[in-house]
């Protein structure tokens, strides 16, 4: 019997009842293949801020540390969005992934079959669409300093952040790209704007560079306005894209709207060692929280992740990929993949997991 | 007789031959509405740096400052690709925004009826997109200052830049976004990244505040990330964007596509007082260049944003804006609209303007 020990933060709006399917899940999944988790629930986010007055409490970042890896649900929502920086919800997601160390953050978008029509793409556009999002997530203009606020040469009030990357920033994440791009189909376009940035032209350089070491890959370059386009014009001439932290935040998105599918996509953040911070790429919703609406299947697909690259435990993660097309087979769907004439419509999303509750 | 002065700046790759359509286009659209222009072509852009070795001559400036508009073709080919920050092209048309202190940028994308098809997104999300992207193009991280190349405390290389708004940039950007809401539908949605930037977070008070003038215009306000998406999910939900710099620049190329022509897209640019400067959103090209394939509808309606805006010829503008309209409507296409079974298809982009050459 292996035994892991799991953190769950479920978080904000949606985030408590996303995680308690996939706790479910893992469960199950689990015993199938004689694991056995161990789970602690931690506060992180705006239910931190109520229960312990600051968003990542340090107990809940110990516990996490300790673990063997981290199911994250979701964070933010009205209620603290007009708290100072220290104070706000995503300011303890992002001490977390600066805590854990977590700066390879990967995100999936692939359309599948069954849910090609709630893509607002066309079909043949759509279609077949799976790409990969390196992310760069512990760097960039999210952690640069100097930040802040401040007033210029002539009095007036400035707001003020730094985009900054060093080299062995760029070249762990750009080793990271690569190994992904060759699991993949070997193609690896990496994305800035380095014909106005300093910080990308180190990037694309040292990107460049470290591409001596995988003469197998593809590399290709692309500016990051460019790459806006590109992935609504062709989504399909991509495999992996790696970027820098803020323009992976904006692509990652918009890739995973290509899919048509928000709720279904998830994302694994990784270390050089220790615990990998999974979690699903959508919000809290708080507009849709407790009503048993939310699509949970990003948050499982999720869990597949840390069974796959967290735990090493490739089999649960396959049950876990295999379970959720079944129940997309069999047309179950929650109202934001439900396109109208297709699957049952049901309340109630958590009904639609084939191991019930 | 009115006479205006205009500086055409032809730049890079498919820039003089879009360039040279334009101005046949304005030359009879003024001898319509008794308008006589002098032209006056400087060298940008690479182009300038063959001939000068500078991407933005003192002498093109000058001329450009002390004319009534000017309208600029393309910048950028990869022969400079290489070159050293302060000697590539885009550096170059920077200076240009900057020396004409051009800080508003309005990028319209409009999904014209005749061209529903050629966009990837159904026709049911496409049909009906008209919106207006309003970019800050002065400031943010493309001129924030410190930026440039060094080491940090553990002797690495870093490369680094400065996001930087202050006040007056911020309220000057949001009045033009204000008053372009108010003359569109009456809707402005500023984008940011509030829940992580201080920059962001000025950004957001400012435009607040500026609100409060403008009581008949519905504010709201949108995080990068989820605009990146919704323009994909839903592009009909917005009227008037408001934006910084680099945010800017990626979310109207994506906004652009949205409409499946962006060999089709013009811009302004303007400042507090002096010329505007007028050029399309696509870029150089240089694979298609000198082939007469490039769609220079996209510099047409430049020169028609330029007489609109720039100059207060409200009719000239629609005259052309007409002309184009009939162009599409008899179905000639170049090769970027033009979608199978519709339209006909022809060499010699040039041809298919109703006045020819
Ligand atoms: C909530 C926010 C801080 C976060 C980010 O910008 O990284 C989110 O958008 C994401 O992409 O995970
Ligand atoms: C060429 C480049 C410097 C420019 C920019 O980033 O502003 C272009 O992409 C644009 O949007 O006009």
């Amino acid at each position: 019997h292996k035994r892991y020990n799991i953190t769950l933060l479920p978080g904000d709006g949606i985030g408590p009842e996303v995680i308690s399917v996939a706790k479910d899940v893992l469960k199950l999944a689990g015993s199938q293949e004689g694991i056995e988790f161990r789970f602690q629930e931690m506060p992180v986010g705006g239910a931190a801020l109520d229960l312990t007055g600051v968003p990542l409490p340090e107990e809940t970042l110990s516990v996490a540390k300790q673990s063997d890896a981290v199911l994250l649900g979701a964070i933010g929502g009205y209620k603290w969005d007009n708290n100072e920086k220290h104070l706000k919800p995503e300011t303890g997601l992002l001490q977390l992934r600066a805590g854990l160390g977590v700066f390879a953050n990967l995100r999936p978008a692939t359309v599948l079959p069954q849910l090609v029509d709630s893509s607002t793409l066309k079909k043949e556009v759509a279609e077949g669409v799976d790409l990969m999002v390196v992310r760069e997530l512990t760097g960039g203009i999210y952690f640069g300093k100097p930040r802040g606020f401040g007033t210029n040469e002539k009095g007036e009030e400035i707001g003020f952040n730094t985009e900054v990357y060093a080299t062995y920033e760029i070249d762990r994440i750009a080793h990271v790209a690569f190994e992904t791009a060759r699991k993949r189909r070997g193609k690896l376009c990496s994305v800035d704007k380095a014909n106005v940035l300093e910080a990308s032209m180190l990037w694309r350089k040292r990107v460049t560079m470290v591409a001596s070491e995988y003469p197998d890959i593809e590399l290709s370059h692309m500016y990051v306005d460019n790459a806006a386009m590109q992935l609504i014009r062709d989504p399909k001439q991509f495999d992996t894209i790696v970027t820098n932290n803020i323009f992976g935040d904006i692509l990652s998105d918009e890739a995973s709207m290509l899919t048509g599918s928000i709720g279904m996509l998830p994302s694994a953040s990784l270390g050089e060692s220790g615990p990998g911070l999974f979690e699903p790429i959508h919000g809290s919703a708080p507009d849709i929280a407790g009503q048993n609406k939310a699509n949970p299947l990003a948050t499982v697909l999720s869990a597949a992740m840390l069974l796959r690259y967290g735990l090493g435990e490739e089999n649960a993660a396959k049950r876990i990929e295999n379970a959720v097309m079944e129940t997309l087979d069999k047309g179950f769907r929650t109202g934001d993949i439900f396109s109208s004439g297709k699957g049952l419509g049901f309340e109630g999303s958590l009904l639609f997991l084939p191991w019930g509750r």
